[in-house]
């Protein structure tokens, strides 16, 4: 068997998200579709994780395995050339069988894209952008602050679907500037995320962003470990699966890259 | 009587172009339709100049005239509550009745996308782009000078509805940096464009920068006068009217702005 890794980009706006549903439009629906369409045979493939309705992809990362005789293909080349306009493959690799592209991730990167003017919003950017309004940007640099590091984010879980373990680690959060004036960019790495968990810290920056609330309230809802304390959830087009990150195999043996990893294969 | 004038943005993929045209979706019917549903009576509106089917703006202008006792509404509000998102308007000024949107435009400036990564195409980016696939770079600078200045642009006219006069005067025509390392954009501000002018030029520019031609191929075209030796239209997508110019009166007179323009309404 052979094990193949792609990367892809996808525009979420047409999609009902990453994860196969009956009756609807989803990514991995398509992959699968167009792969099986190569080979002949129905195939599984796994992402790094799901993304929900609506949240785009720059760098998705998902892998499947086909027998030797069907793996040779030119991957990229014969997907472009069948799937959809609003999915694309990057990138594609050969991996050995231990990767998994949900399970080997030891750190990902979303970016989300806030409008900051109220009285217009570009159409070309409609979907793919927050247009909550002006916000306080050094408040806002200041609160992105305090997630910060290991925390238990229970507060910033999706309502719905608890997971038990709700400690997670975030290395940064910084802001970049947007593709206009009117834009600006929130880039969040962690470890993993659970449910719905960067949309739920960007919903509370942005309350704070426009003062009602102080930076500080994020240590307040990281410490009551509460979802019905934290603002709402941000609308899911701004957001953008940025890139996923595998690890080398370390000195301390193949597995600690993985232990590294808290990934639940949420957005 | 009231002039107003408004500057707005549209993303052309869902629009048969700017003008009303039965039976279809266009931003002239979409702007005369809001503006009627606020001051309860028809309304003509003129724009700086037609946009095909495909192509964006983010400066488009359009004057219309209300009798005064209909003219004081909070119109970029009002419009914006209820237009449909793909199009909105930016800056609201009432203007002297001499004031034309078409007629006392004296420049243009459009921007044209090129995507030059041939093995794919960031789906976010597929409606405002062309993916061209790799150019060489040098022989477009090289080829783009060839346009500025005043020239028949005969050869680049539209082959359905050719004008009379085919002078065109082109003031700039520089590559910027695009959105992303995959993209460059083609900046170009003239007095005038004929009909598909500012794609045709790029159509050329693209067979130049592919080797198909070598940059003097412009100049070749240009004296040739004749639109079935240029190489084929640049699709819509990636074309955007950026900005459109109004002369402030000059010590010449007040006609004097207006005599600058070569403005046909066309793109």
């Amino acid at each position: 068997m052979k094990r193949i890794k792609i990367t892809i980009a996808y525009d979420g706006t047409k999609f009902c998200g990453w994860q196969i549903q009956p009756g609807v439009r989803t990514v991995q629906n398509e992959l699968e579709k167009a792969i099986s369409r190569i080979t002949g045979a129905p195939v599984r493939v796994y992402g790094s994780g799901r993304t929900d309705s609506g949240v785009h992809a720059l760098g998705q990362v998902v892998h499947f395995t086909l027998p030797e005789s069907r793996a040779e293909v030119p991957w990229q080349r014969a997907l472009n050339a069948i799937m959809p306009d609003d999915v694309t493959v990057l990138d594609v690799a050969y991996v050995d069988e231990s990767f998994h592209a949900q399970f080997s991730s030891i750190r990902k990167t979303y970016v989300y894209t806030l409008w900051l003017e109220n009285k217009f919003l570009f159409p070309c950017r409609r979907n793919y952008v927050w247009g909550c309004g002006p916000l306080d940007i050094d408040a806002l640099d200041t609160a992105m602050k305090y997630f910060l590091g290991e925390h238990d984010f229970a507060s910033f879980q999706n309502v719905g679907t608890p997971v038990k373990n709700t400690i997670r680690t975030i290395l940064e959060f910084v802001r970049l500037p947007g593709e206009n004036e009117h834009e600006i960019k929130l880039q969040v790495c962690g470890t993993g995320f659970l449910k719905q968990m960067v949309r739920n810290m960007v919903g509370c920056l942005v309350d704070i962003g426009r003062g009602k609330a102080e930076p500080g309230f994020v240590r307040s809802v990281l410490e009551a470990k509460d979802r019905t304390l934290a603002p709402a959830t941000a609308p899911p087009q701004g957001l953008c699966l940025s890139h996923v990150y595998y690890g080398e195999p370390k000195s301390g043996g193949p597995e600690s890259g993985r232990n590294e990893s808290r990934i639940d294969g949420t957005d």
